[in-house]
C-alpha cells in the first residue's frame, strides 16, 4: 500500500481555468432559465454560467420549507437538477435542449441557513448522454455540504429546428 | 428456463388490503403536511394515507413549469420524496419524524397533462431505515408512468419528546 | 382522501401474459450470456427469458462472500444489472447491444440463504433509453426482498452491422 | 454572475494530508478484506488505506468480462462498493462493522484497459450513516474516469462484542 496523494475529484476532466464560453450559449441558458416558471416561483437566481459548470442561488423562505422549517429536499433537488442540466448544456452544440434522464440526491445535513448555492458540474460529456454532479451548501460555508447529486442528462435537438 | 409467472413487484410484503391505520398517525401526517410551506406553495393535496402508502396530488400550473412548459422535474421529485416520507411514517411508532437519506428519480416521459398523482409505498420497514418507492402519473392514466423513485428514509425520535 | 385500491407496480405497462418472444432474440441473449466470462466465474444461470423480463439464478458459495459470509453486494449488483440489461434487450430490435448507463442498488437485508434469483423487468422501453428495475430474493421466499435495483440502459447498434 | 473559481469537490471536508490512521483500524480492514471470499475470487488488491479513503486494485482477466470482453460493470460495482465501505470504516470507532445501505453507479466509458483502481472516499461521516463516493479508472490514466459511485453506509456494532 502507498500513501495517499493529493485529492482528486469527479471534475478532473475539466481544468481549473475552463475555456471561454460562447456568449450565445450563455444567452440560451439565460433564456431557458427565464422560461422556467418554477425558478421565479422559488426565487432562484442564475449565479454563474461557465464551461461545464453552472451555479444557482436561492434564499430560505417560509414558502419553501419542510415540516421542521428547513429548506425542503424537493427544492434542493430542483436547484441541483437544474444546475446539472444547464452545466451540461454549456458543453453541447448551440440549440441543443437538455432533458434529465435520472438523478440521485444524497442528503447529508438539514438545510439550515439563509442563503444557499447549488453547483452543477459536468463529469463526462458524451455524444448522447452527459454525466453531471452537483453540490449544495450555504454561501457562507461552501465546504460544509448539505447535499450531493449525480445525474444523467440527454441532449435533444428540437424538431422545430429543421 | 421456465415460463413467466404472474407479475410480482416491489410492494410484495404489503397485502392488497392493508391493516387499519391508527388515526393518530394519520393526524400526525396531516399536521406534518400542513407545516410544510412548500406544499401550500405548489398546491399539493394529501390525497390518501394508508398503511405503508401515501398519495399526493398536484395540478399543472404556469408557476411550476420547466422550460418546455411541462411540470418541472424538481416538483416531481418533491411530490415523490414527500409521498415516500409519509408512507414510511405510517409504519413507524407514533411521534417518530422522518428524514430522507437519499432518493433517486428516473424520469420516463415529459410530465404532460393537467392533474398528477404521486404514490409512495414502503418496500421494507426496518428498525432504523425504511426503503420506499414511488411512481408519478396523470390521474387519468395511472398506468403510463412519468417517473419512478426509490428512496431511503430514517426515523428520528424528536429530542423534545424526552 | 380515498381508500387504497389494488396494488399497482412499476411493471404496469407489461401485461401478465407477455407477448411471444422472437426465438432469435432469446438466442442472442443466450449467446451474450455465454460470452460473459463473469457469469461462468460466479456460476450464474440464465433461468428465464421472456418479453420484458429476464431472471438469473445463483447459488451461495464461499468464493462469493463478503466478510460476514453472506453473498457479496457486488454479486447482487452483478446479477441484477445483468438481468436488467437482458430484459431490456428483449424489447429492442434484433442485433442491438445493450450497455448500462447507471444503476442504483438498495440493499434491504443480508443475502442469507443458499439459492437466489434476480428478476429484471422493463419499466419503460424508449427509442434510445430503457428504464428497468430488478428484485433479488431467495428462491424459496420470493416475497422477502433482499435488494432492489433501478437502472437505465442504452441500446447500441454494433458498428460491424453496417 | 461571477467568474468560476477553483474547482471544489465532494471531498472537501477532508484535508489533503489526512490525519494518521490508527494501525488497529488498518488491521481490522485488512482482516475484513481477507474474509471476503469474493476479493480472492476476482483477484482484488487492497492498495491503500488512509483516513477517509481506501483504494482497491484489480487487473483485467477473461474470467471477469462482460459480453464485449471489457471488465463487467458488476465487478466495477464490487470494487467501488468495497472501497466505499472500508473508507467509511476508517472513520468509525474500532470494532464497528459496515454495511452498505445503497449505492448508485454511473458508467461513463467501457472499462477498457488492463489495470484498474477504485478509490472510495468519505463525503460525510455521521453518527449513524456515512455518505461516500468512489471513482474507477485505469492506473495509467487516473483522470479518465470509467465510473463513479455514490453510496450510503451504516455502521453496526457487532452483537458478539458485548
Amino acid at each position: 500500500m502507498q500513501h495517499v496523494q493529493a485529492a482528486r475529484n469527479f471534475h478532473n476532466e475539466h481544468p481549473m481555468t475552463p475555456p471561454e464560453l460562447d456568449p450565445n450559449v450563455t444567452s440560451a441558458i439565460e433564456n431557458s432559465f427565464a422560461k422556467q416558471g418554477l425558478m421565479t416561483t422559488i426565487g432562484a437566481e442564475l449565479h454563474l454560467v461557465a464551461s461545464g459548470e453552472v451555479r444557482l442561488r436561492i434564499n430560505a423562505r417560509e414558502s419553501l420549507t419542510q415540516h421542521h422549517g428547513f429548506l425542503h429536499a424537493g427544492i434542493i433537488g430542483t436547484i441541483l437538477d437544474s444546475s446539472c442540466g444547464w452545466a451540461s448544456q454549456t458543453l453541447m452544440p448551440l440549440g441543443t435542449e437538455v432533458l434529465t434522464v435520472e438523478y440521485k440526491l444524497n442528503l447529508l445535513r438539514p438545510a439550515a441557513g439563509s442563503n444557499f448555492e447549488g453547483r452543477g458540474t459536468v463529469v463526462r460529456a458524451g455524444t448522447t448522454l452527459t454525466a453531471a454532479e452537483a453540490t449544495f451548501y450555504t454561501t457562507n460555508d461552501p465546504d460544509r455540504l448539505i447535499a450531493t447529486m449525480t445525474a444523467t442528462l440527454i441532449g435533444v435537438r428540437p424538431q422545430s429546428s429543421d
